[in-house]
């Protein structure tokens, strides 16, 4: 506790992965007073053909 | 905002998936009164080996 | 299944709601070929200061 | 309703996941009061790449 | 992890809610080979009004 | 995109969750390279009666 998800587009590196969990833990950790050893990172990768936008299809904008 | 997530059997087409989040967007925005712009629509899809019902695996069904 | 979740800022009415609930039920029916008593709609309420935009909590902006 | 989703890390055989749904759905049936036939499960598989804990990416642990 | 989260209508009872954590984390430990403390259970509760089923507001239904 | 959900106990004061919300936006821009206008932070409020971990309801620990 904290859970955390970060719901973003697929494609990203390990080392851009790496880099979001350690600074987002530090981000929650600092402000909602919770050690980092509670926070949780959930990474979901998006494709653009399951995301949608103002009634377009991502993979087609 | 709106955000709407549509969690279905995976298998569904792209061009499927196109007519959903035309028509989700058109039918969250007419009766939210939220402009088309605002909609996002997160698209899910599963296997039949992770979704359960009655207590059985949809794979076994 | 599908199972639909609709997340806005709270504040909408019943009717509001029973008419979402309608339209989105029959906009997913004919565009994914489902029955429409298989699909399932969850309504998610947010309160402004528990969403954030640009940085911004959004019962500041 | 009951909607129960399980989220861990991906390698589960097609047998683990058939006992979780069976054993998931009599304890939640038999706790809240609610039919079996009205429980659904939803299993998400995650990636050792796609979790973090302590500022660390699961993959790197 | 595992993370389960058990979305249901409110209404139970804290021992009902006891009971459903003390079972589903039993069920969850045995059969995908997970310790009992490393089992997280999140319960959400929802109102009628906010779930609709077949294109009805089960507040109405 | 991307969207961040954190959930966490109740508790928090608004002071806290504009913090929060500042600097998560913050360390997901600069980590993963998007704009931080495109980033959305959603928080969830928790109950201690609705959190589950080794079997234990939270309100009773």
């Amino acid at each position: 506790m904290p859970y955390v998800t970060v719901k973003m587009l697929e494609g990203r590196t390990e080392d851009q992965k790496r880099a979001l969990v350690e600074k987002v833990t530090a981000a929650v950790s600092e402000t909602v007073d919770a050690p980092p050893e509670n926070v949780v990172v959930f990474i979901e990768d998006m494709k653009k053909s399951n995301l949608g936008k103002n009634g377009k299809l991502q993979s087609d904008a």
